[in-house]
């Protein structure tokens, strides 16, 4: 009964069905187990960081220099 | 100190109070380890997959085949 | 920089390369981001519990059943 | 299909079975869910800080003292 | 490309960018890896229990206490 | 009272007491609570996928082309 955790940023739900269909099936045929959930986390950009910098301050910084 | 973290569905907080009380009893009884930390998380049903669909579609499904 | 994580049981090293390739693919479809992490975690069968009971038990008698 | 993942010490097969039970029992009165999966992760001492310092160092000073 | 995961209570986002730039300096200078994730957690404090107690009804009654 | 979990590689006894001293120092800073628990994970470089690729096989091409 494998579970899979997804820690990502915010999706709409259409994503999140797709999401599930798709890991669900490459769960099932390396594990040969039917029965596989996921649980999808959305991170908030201000909750996550990357090489010592919140996501939310890359994000402004990247459209400055490219605004 | 034990951490226990459990993944549900949304609860009222007199049910988080139970679940706290009842995991934490379970957990000293095993370890023999009074200072036992829970940590609940509540899973919107379209965040979660079972069998490769979302929580929130089966429950339609299912409303649909039972209305 | 999505992260997953696969609870799943013990898996040879050419199914986790397999895992770990249907995985990315899946989330960098959904995501449309490039770099994922993915971590598999192999759990012993005396490790889970499966509605309140051990899968390693569940399997010796799943074995007496059937011989 | 609540998951419940308990980070505690090493503990032989028979406390693994209680803890299961135990546990699930617990949240199916909670959630009203008879399919509870439980992982069980067992943490070396020296994996585990507390306050600053390795459990597996904290142990070895509280032998020192009581010694 | 190691991934740390921070469970704690609601912060501010300066105090988020903190965390992450301290965990980050704490990580690379360990494990000699610039790439470091942080992942944040902000639980409510009626998600959390501490020896039992939810951590909401323990600040209430602390506060009765003192009052 | 925050935990807090790290995946990372393989690292010896000094480098886990540095990490949990680092990342204790830098939780109370921020948090103000003295309690921090901090768990080490260390997993296998054929349990890591990066970018769809495992890390064991990711070194293994780094050491031929670099050979």
């Amino acid at each position: 009964m494998p579970t899979i955790m997804v820690e990502g940023p915010k999706i709409d739900v259409e994503k999140k069905r797709q999401l599930v269909k798709k890991l669900t099936e490459a769960a099932v045929e390396v594990y040969g187990i039917e029965h596989i959930i996921v649980i999808i986390r959305e991170n908030p950009p201000e909750n996550v960081g990357i090489s010592g910098e919140l996501l939310a301050d890359r994000k402004r910084n990247e459209d400055k220099t490219s605004g």
